[in-house]
């Protein structure tokens, strides 16, 4: 039986699964989390299986160290390459992303017509595209990789000529198609302003992170390992220098970020 | 004593790199060639001195158990972080694109006002400031980061709005202000349309490469270890899958690419 004192484990390639952190806090204020960004192998979205696999396996291993009681794959494109192999392998129960972001769309969605945006690796696994017609066998779904959201999204450049010339770049012919864009990418809900200027206001944009955060806290009811008693402990590890991700990972926790530890992996 | 029929090894984070393979190959037509890519790793540009210096190390290691017998580093950034750890302890000369594009610069500028362009990690280091200084005491530097370069480069996004603005914000309060632009990333030169059109037609933009291939031609007669005698034989390894290596890298070599090798490190 698991240990309800145990903290939450939740690993993304970088700084985006923070938006992810930011929603399991706060649905679980009790909870205890250790944060893994691998920013020495960022990004994974531009990656092969292979290696995606190889990362994912290698950071639930530093989690599942430090005692996790359950897994959280904040990264839409380890989350798609990798979640089958971590819930084969490990001990622990696994959320992903992708599987919460689907059913928040179909949930959404009046018209059965959805979009997705992601990375090339995301898009190119075709997982939404299984998630959402395992859930609606009728639903169309449009995808699209938007590579430069990422860096646009890390360096902070999340308004004015350029995001809404991306933006326009990738999601013009989408426009009039769909009513439910899933925002396929930890990093995709800063630049939501560009992408809903471009969509439109009738469509609605799905972050993954809410529904995440329910399924979280559904699982660890389930089996027993829920943790209500505050003052949780937030630990944040990196495989790179610190200082990048306190600075840029700020912009995506919406507070201050202290107490970042170097590992090496 | 060299042997002069062991190949010139050549390492950069991916695929910017071969930008320097296409001159060294140019002047030196009987050299043998292994060329490494850390895909799995790439980007250096936005990552700490202490990991690029470690991935480094993990690239010559690799190259140096094929028998090169000089390795070139074609990136930028892990020339700046780099390349004195590794002249310390390798047995092999080892070229740099920091110096080559630093004297390039100051043979090209009359008036010693020099820009340098690279990725943050280079500009921070400041390697291109001193290597000039060195030259020419008396020249000024204005160094500036584009971060959003790289990503355009990869994705092959090389004009239009976008490369444009992206060009103009990074640019525009250098115009006019120094005569000479140093590329200081191997992935610019695909650039240099975006580039010289915001900087004028007066300004010379220089590219490493080309000096590059001339220093190593020089060390290797230097060291008698020159081989004339084609054919050569490429070699290409990647720590990533190679698909995407080949689909990208033939527009940075301008030709081709076959038999991309993957290894694990």
């Amino acid at each position: 039986m698991a240990d309800d004192r145990a903290a939450i484990g939740i690993f993304d390639s970088g700084v985006g699964g923070l938006t992810v952190f930011r929603q399991v806090a706060a649905r679980l204020p009790g909870e205890s989390i250790v944060y893994l960004g691998d920013t020495a192998r960022v990004p994974y979205g531009t990656k092969s299986a292979d290696t995606v696999v190889r990362y994912a396996r290698a950071c639930a291993r530093i989690l599942l160290k430090r005692n996790v009681k359950l897994l959280v794959v904040a990264c839409n494109t380890a989350s798609a390459f990798a979640v089958d192999v971590l819930r084969d392998e490990l001990d622990v129960p696994v959320v992903d992303v992708v599987g919460p972001g689907a059913r928040a769309a179909v949930a959404r969605s009046r018209s059965g017509r959805i979009g997705v945006i992601g990375t090339a690796g995301t898009v190119a696994s075709r997982a939404y595209d299984e998630s959402i017609a395992a859930l609606q066998p009728g639903a169309t779904v449009t995808a699209q990789a938007c590579p430069l959201f990422v860096p646009l999204a890390e360096e902070g450049w999340l308004e004015g000529t350029v995001p809404e010339a991306v933006a326009h770049h990738y999601l013009d012919s989408m426009r009039g198609t769909v009513d439910t864009l899933v925002l396929g990418c930890t990093h995709y809900p800063l630049l939501a302003a560009a992408i809903g200027a471009v969509m439109g206001p009738e469509v609605a944009l799905v972050d993954s992170a809410e529904e995440t955060a329910r399924v979280t806290a559904e699982t660890l009811a389930a089996i027993g390992a829920a943790n209500a008693e505050a003052p949780p402990c937030y630990r944040f590890l990196v495989s790179d220098a610190p200082d990048a991700f306190v600075r840029v990972g700020q912009r995506f926790l919406g507070r201050p970020l202290a107490g970042v530890e170097w590992v090496d992996f």
